[in-house]
């Protein structure tokens, strides 16, 4: 499947203790700061014993689908001294392509082969425009896998592997790129019973002039690719809107991809 | 989905004529020369008459999987003056990707979006290799469809969209392409009750040195990508090795890219 890098950032810092000691600020500073905290799984799988302090400071809103497990995953591993970090990261979060976005950054294909993550990354052209919708509501990832079906169409499975090639295609040139190559029939159709309002914010956003809109991940926050910054900046005015006449709270952001991923830091 | 334009080839020649003549050589011959032949309905449709003599000259075994239908309709549909070659055969064809491999050339991804044909070219890594095998016996398009299921499994169907990503990252960089990056779990296995001997044949290919195998669309022909001609080379010679080992009539060449696409002459 594909992830796209976007500029939203978790630092993890470890450093030797007597004993396992986590602060957290920013995005998730609400969750239990101990042994149950993902980050100290993560370094504990990787040091082999946990007396050590963390620090974490995170931008990246969580139980939203924009990838923010994975990416403290990946920066826990690299923190830790991991060989690996797309590895670890990876498998612990389980979903390839969000450790492989964090890891490498730009447009990355990546899926799990035999149980370990396999990335590429894909040609992103510079002049698309992204703007995210990020709902104040959370939305568990457990809970938006669980209202998946078990089996579907033959033809909705041809159907999505269809619009991805053209996705592809258009993420790599932006002048060939269609509202179509990002219609899906396997995942958001069955997830909109647990976020009704979004067909109608995806609707707004395309309105605005946003070439593609999808879910983020499994979503609730949403994302809008557009053709260039100034479309985008008319879509996040759009989606501001849209949030306030829903009284959806949450906010609407141009955000730039991130080319770089990983940055480790001695 | 996606389509691969190798150097096979079908022209197609109308003239004015009292009435419709069809003269075929090479592939195809056998098949009835009326108005119920392929290049005379399609150039009827563009014509809105039949009054034409068509030569049809095809070295694109049939019902093989080759996309010799879509090739056919293409260049009737060109060579009776359609402004539109690929939506007339895409249409006649039902088959997106080999239509649009067959106006574009190279690598495509292409797909039926309300009715007509979308495509996009992919970058395609000159360094790669093809051998493909073709058995003399045929197996129709609509028998293969036939044994496809009308659902699948959820997983499977990610597990498809996650090897096309690799897929086309490693068609458009070779180094990066994985033998992991062809499987498939919607069409080849249930296709193999129609070829038995498929699943064994790929897995020569591959032990042969080639790095992706798969169907040629429906099959029978099968698709081997090689990192470079020189592997090719040694996979064609195993392949017929192959074939006479299972006493399966047929023929494996290596075979170029073609990067042209449909060629209109005056």
């Amino acid at each position: 499947m594909l992830g796209l890098a976007l500029r939203m950032y978790v630092e993890v810092e470890v450093s030797p203790a007597p004993s396992l000691r986590i602060d957290v600020d920013g995005e998730g500073s609400e969750l239990p700061g101990d042994e149950s905290h993902l980050a100290a799984r993560v370094v504990r799988s990787v040091l082999e014993h946990d007396r050590v302090a963390l620090r974490v400071r995170s931008s990246i809103p969580v139980s939203r689908g924009l990838g923010s497990s994975a990416a403290l995953a990946v920066a826990a591993a690299a923190a830790a001294g991991a060989s690996d970090p797309l590895r670890v990261g990876a498998v612990f979060d389980g979903h390839a392509e969000n450790a492989a976005a964090s890891v490498l950054g730009g447009l990355v294909a990546a899926t799990m082969i035999d149980g370990l993550p396999v990335a590429r990354r894909l040609p992103l052209d510079a002049r698309l425009g992204y703007v995210v919708v990020v709902p104040d509501r959370q939305l568990p990832t457990k809970l938006a896998r669980s209202v998946l079906p078990t089996s579907v169409v033959f033809a909705d499975a041809v159907f999505n592997l269809g619009r991805m090639g053209l996705l592809i295609a258009g993420l790599a040139d932006s002048s060939s790129l269609l509202s179509a190559a990002g219609d899906d029939r396997l995942h958001q159709g069955a997830r909109s019973a647990l976020f009704p309002e979004a067909p109608e914010l995806l609707e707004q956003l395309r309105s605005a002039g946003a070439t593609v809109t999808c879910w983020s991940g499994a979503g609730p926050a949403l994302l809008a690719i557009c053709a260039d910054a100034e479309v985008a900046k008319g879509v996040e005015a759009a989606a501001g809107r849209a949030l306030a006449s829903l009284s959806l709270p949450g906010h609407a952001s141009v955000i730039e991809p991130d080319l770089e991923g990983l940055v480790v830091m001695a």
